[in-house]
C-alpha cells in the first residue's frame, strides 16, 4: 500500500441554518475544498459522502450523487456510506483505502447533516435509531440516557466525578470560543458547567454535544503525487476502522468502547507510534463521558484516569496533549454526517499552522477518532506533517 | 489488482413475511452464505451492508454493525454503503475493489431491504426519496410516474409499443414461474400483460416491479485463495460503478442512461469482452421499460431496438441472450437493498450450473446491471466461471 496525503480541506461554519438546505452545505464544502487544492471536479475519479439520516432529516436520500453531480462531479463512482455518528469517518477510511491500494488517485470525501430542520423531540427520534431499536431504544432510552449510564458506570468504578466531566465541558467551550467557525462560542465556568439544566443525570445540557448543521470535505492523493496540488500535504500515516455490538446490554463491560481500542491499536501499529507520540487529538465527545473515556481507550492515560486527566489541564490547550482544540462537538457542533470529516479538517488546520488563535505549539502529529453510537462503529485516523 | 472470486452466495426467498424483521431476513442470508463455502465468521475481514431506507421502512439505522455482529463477525470495518436500488451492487463493487487491491482477502457483502412493513403508499413515499425531492417530487412524481414518461418518450422516438413491454413482463413471470424463491410465480399471457390495471400510462401493474422482503449474501476472496473454500469459484471479470444526475429534468435525453453505458464500457474493458460475448443477464427490471433501455445502453442491441429484440424473443431463457432468468425485479421480487446483490446471486446459480428448471445451456459469460433511482447510479458487473 502507498503514503496517502490529505491535500485539500473545506468546511462550512457548523450551526443553525434555517435558510440552508443539506445539498447547498455540502457544495460550499466541497467547493472550498477543491478550491484549497486547485483541483477542478473532472479530476476527482471517485466520491464519498458520509451522511447519517439525510432522509430521515430532509426527505432525500440517494444523497451521493445528489450532491457530486452539483459539485460538477460526473460519471465517477459516488457513494454514500452511514456509520451513525461515525459516518464520514467511515467515508474517510474507504475514500484512503482506495488511494492507498492505488485504485484511484484523486477521492473526495464530504460529510454533512441539516438537523436543524426538525425540532429537538424529532431530533432525537432520529438519533435514536442509531441505538438498537428493538431493545434499548424501544425501552425509552436516548443517547443521552444510554451515556449516561455509561458516565454513572464510570462513576462507580473509577471513582470519576461530575466535576471532571464538566471540566471536560468548560475546556470545550473555551476552545470554541476561539474557532471562528464554532457553533457556540462561549466561554462557561466551571460552576455554570455543574449547574446545567439537567438532561440524563448525571449528564446535563453542558455534557451533551449541540444540534447542528454543517458540512465538511477533503481530498485525498497520493502522497508522490501531493505536491502537484498542494505546499501543505498532510499525510495519512495510520487508520482503522472497527465494530462492535450496537446494543449497550450486549457489552460486557460499558466503561470502555472495543471498537475505539480495536481501531487505535490498529491505527498506532500502521502509523509506527504509541499513544505517548500523539502531539494532539480530536475526540468525540458527543457527551462529556466520550471524551473522558476515549482519552483511556487510546491510551493517553490509564484505565479510569481520564476524568483527572482531563481535570488537571492535561488535554487544554496549554496541556501535555491538547484535545479538540477545535471545540469539539461540545462547542463547534455536532451535524452527525459531517463530524468525521470535520475532525479530520481540524487536524489538517493544526499540522498546517493554519488554526488562527486556537493554534497550539506541538502540531505535528494529530489523531482523530470518530465513534458511531454508543461505540458499535469507531475510525481512529493519525496523521502528521508529510 | 488481482484476480477476485465470488466464492459464497445465499439468499432468503423474496415475498411478503409479515413475521421477519430486517435484520433476521440478512442474518438467514449470510448464513446460507457462510455455509456454502465453509467460511466461518472471524475469518471475515471487512463486511458490506447494500441497504436503501432501513431506517424509513423499519426505524433502524447504524445497520451494518447492527448486522455482522448478529452474524458473529466482530472488531472488523463493518460499513452500509446506499445508493438507492443500486446499494448492494455498490457494496459489492467496494468489496470486490477492497479484494483486488489487496486490502483484504475475504470480504463478505450482505443486500436486505424489509419493506411491506409499510403500506403501498408509504412505500411509495419512501422510494421517492430516492429522486429530486426538491424538484420532480415536489411535483407530485413517483418513480412510476417518471419511469412511464421515459417508456412515452422511447415510443415517441423509436415506435416502441406497448406490446414490447408486456412482452418483457410475460417473460420474466414466465422465468419467476420455475424460481422457487420468487415473489410471484404465475405465468401470464400477454393479453393479461396488456391489460393489467393502469399505473401510470403506458405502464400498468405488469410493468412494475414488486414490493418485497429479502436479503442476499456473497463472500468474495482472492481467485487464488478460492479453491480453499469451494470447488466452484466464479471470476469477478469486470466491474464499475458510475453516476449522473438524479433528476430527470437535468438529462439531456431520457431514452438513455449514460451512468448504464459508461458502467457498462468499463466492465467490458476490464473483462476485455464485448457486448456479443455476453451469454445471459440480470438487468434491472424495475419496470419493464428500463430492461429494454438497458439492453440498449450495455449494446445488446442497437439504440431504439430494445422493445423489439425482447418482443421476438431474443432475451426468452430460448433465446440467444436470455435476460432475468431469475425472473427479475418483476417475478423474483425487489427488496431494494437486496437487489444487486440478489443479481450476483443468480449469476452464480447458472454459472455453477445450480439454477435448477430455469437452467439455461449457455450459463459461462453472465453480466448484472443494477440500476439507482431513474439512472444516478448504476453498477455493472460481469461474472465468468474461474
Amino acid at each position: 500500500m502507498r503514503p496517502v496525503a490529505v491535500i485539500g480541506a473545506g468546511k462550512t461554519p457548523f450551526g443553525i441554518f434555517a435558510d440552508r438546505d443539506l445539498r447547498s452545505l455540502a457544495v460550499e464544502a466541497g467547493e472550498k475544498c477543491l478550491r484549497n487544492c486547485h483541483v477542478a471536479p473532472g479530476q476527482i475519479e471517485s466520491f464519498y459522502l458520509g451522511n447519517f439520516a439525510g432522509p430521515s432529516f430532509t426527505g432525500q436520500n440517494h444523497l451521493a450523487p445528489y450532491i457530486s453531480t452539483a459539485l460538477g462531479i460526473m460519471d465517477v463512482p459516488s457513494t454514500r456510506v452511514e456509520a451513525a455518528c461515525a459516518s464520514s469517518g467511515s467515508a474517510f477510511f474507504h475514500a484512503w483505502a482506495e488511494v492507498a491500494a492505488g485504485i484511484y488517485d484523486i477521492v473526495m470525501v464530504v460529510g454533512v447533516e441539516k438537523m436543524t430542520s426538525r425540532n429537538t423531540a424529532q431530533v432525537n427520534e432520529i438519533l435514536a435509531e442509531a441505538g438498537d431499536c428493538s431493545g434499548e431504544m424501544r425501552a425509552g432510552n436516548t443517547f443521552a440516557s444510554l451515556f449516561a449510564m455509561i458516565a454513572r458506570r464510570h462513576m462507580f468504578e473509577f471513582g470519576t466525578k461530575k466535576e471532571h466531566l464538566s471540566a471536560v465541558a468548560v475546556k470545550n467551550h473555551a476552545n470554541g470560543a476561539l474557532n471562528p467557525d464554532a457553533q457556540m462560542r462561549k466561554v462557561i465556568t466551571l460552576e455554570q458547567a455543574m449547574k446545567g439544566k439537567p438532561i440524563a443525570d448525571p449528564l446535563n445540557l453542558y455534557d451533551c454535544s449541540l444540534i447542528s448543521d454543517g458540512a465538511a470535505a477533503v481530498i485525498l492523493a497520493p502522497l508522490e503525487r501531493a505536491h502537484e496540488f498542494t505546499d501543505k500535504p498532510v499525510r495519512v500515516l495510520g487508520i482503522a476502522q472497527a465494530s462492535d455490538y450496537v446494543a449497550l446490554d450486549q457489552k460486557d463491560d460499558i466503561t470502555t468502547f472495543p471498537a475505539v481500542r480495536r481501531a487505535g491499536e490498529k491505527a498506532y501499529q500502521m502509523a509506527g507510534v504509541t499513544p505517548r507520540d500523539i502531539q494532539f487529538a480530536e475526540l468525540h465527545d458527543c457527551f462529556t463521558i466520550a471524551e473522558i473515556i476515549a482519552t483511556e481507550d487510546l491510551g493517553f492515560t490509564g484505565r479510569g484516569e481520564g476524568g483527572p486527566y482531563a481535570f488537571e489541564g492535561h488535554t487544554a490547550r496549554s496541556g501535555e496533549r491538547p484535545v479538540n482544540t477545535s471545540g469539539g462537538l461540545k462547542a463547534k457542533g455536532h451535524p452527525v454526517g459531517a463530524t468525521g470529516v470535520a475532525q479530520i479538517c481540524d487536524l489538517v488546520l493544526q499540522i498546517r499552522c493554519e488554526a488562527g488563535d486556537r493554534q497550539i505549539p506541538r502540531h505535528s502529529l494529530g489523531l482523530a477518532e470518530n465513534l458511531g453510537g454508543s461505540g458499535a462503529t469507531c475510525v481512529v485516523s493519525i496523521l502528521g506533517a508529510a
